[in-house]
């Protein structure tokens, strides 16, 4: 029976890091899209949420059948548990990166990012993939000092986010209202992705090492 | 056991019923500290928060404590796995309130919302509350029927949000940048709201009937 778990919760883990590595993918392809106008690859992306979500799903119904069969106890109720909440910020992260990906189609063939704002939103994604690396990783492997340095990737983020709003409110901005939108929009997707993984992470260490981190 | 388990499980319900009436509250008193500049408004709502982050943690103690305990199967594990997406869909509507709260405090003693905006901003609240009290009543009385209004409601949302930036894109529009991407933020605090409504409602319309309710 306890063989029996250990080998299905691999399989649910195995389906964490299956997402991990597709909302990874997602939020570069999306980047990439929105900075170099590229609708190919946004479409792909805005295409590919559809697997995430099936991933999610596959995670939701692996874990209720494990609850429903094994009935298990303590951590292993823990990791199960800590596995829906992980698979649900994941999926949110999934849909951030469609967000992007459909504001460069819907700007498209102009670029929705202006050349004074390449910067900030190159290193934002630059923080957002490194993140999502991290938790890849993180999933593999439990590994509560690497889940900590999550907080600080998302440090960066809050940094570059309020940059970023520092560049939309000076004098001399000269792109309007409509690009200023879509850059606080953006902006909030990016750190919204960041939050989350920061999120799953925080579950991870809590699985870990049984302490809660808090801000 | 089995009786044993239904009162258990009322209590997470009626915990879930006082999360739909925290935030609910917490949503009505940030739109008043926005549009009236109370400052005592958007402060009381910011120090609740912590109030429905224990109600949160409340519920998933209680659902876990309930899992381990008595191994639910069907639809009791079921009701359970729905009682911690919901629960996690009323905390981040709690967090989103907060959000508007905070804008409130950050402009104060000016208002955050200029007055070419208070009337979509009124309908988007008036909206938000209507959901806000239709969970609660899916919640303390489980209803397909019901629960299938959030969609209109989110649509009537959704509407709003184009107004506002039809608002914002206007060529008349007076008011910078700086006002435009606090009302864009705004705007999306307050859809966010209702879309983890409708997830939640979702849920319970999978609960009663077993069908999955899509776009």
């Amino acid at each position: 029976m306890r063989e029996e778990f250990r080998v299905d919760l691999n399989i649910v883990s195995q389906l964490l890091v299956d997402m991990a590595e597709a909302i990874r993918a997602a939020m570069r392809h999306a980047t990439r899209a929105l900075l170099t106008a590229d609708r190919a690859a946004a479409e792909s992306v805005i295409e590919r949420d559809a697997e995430i979500d099936s991933l999610y799903r596959q995670v939701e119904e692996r874990v209720c059948d494990l609850l429903a069969r094994q009935a298990p106890v303590a951590s292993d109720l823990r990791a199960l548990v800590t596995a829906l909440h992980v698979a649900a910020d994941l999926e949110r992260m999934g849909d951030l990166a469609d967000h992007v990906a459909k504001t460069a189609v819907r700007r498209h063939p102009s670029p929705a990012v202006p050349a004074e704002l390449r910067r900030v939103f190159t290193e934002m994604a630059g923080v957002a993939d490194r993140i999502a690396d991290k938790i890849a990783n993180v999933l593999s492997k439990p590994d509560a000092d690497l889940a900590a340095e999550l907080d600080r990737d998302d440090d960066a983020m809050d940094d570059l986010h309020r940059e970023l709003f520092a560049v939309l409110l000076a004098d001399d901005w000269p792109y309007g209202v409509e690009t200023a939108i879509d850059a606080t929009l953006l902006g909030r997707f990016y750190e919204r992705y960041a939050d989350h993984a920061v999120n799953a992470g925080r579950r991870v260490v809590y699985l870990v090492t049984g302490e809660t981190v808090t801000d």
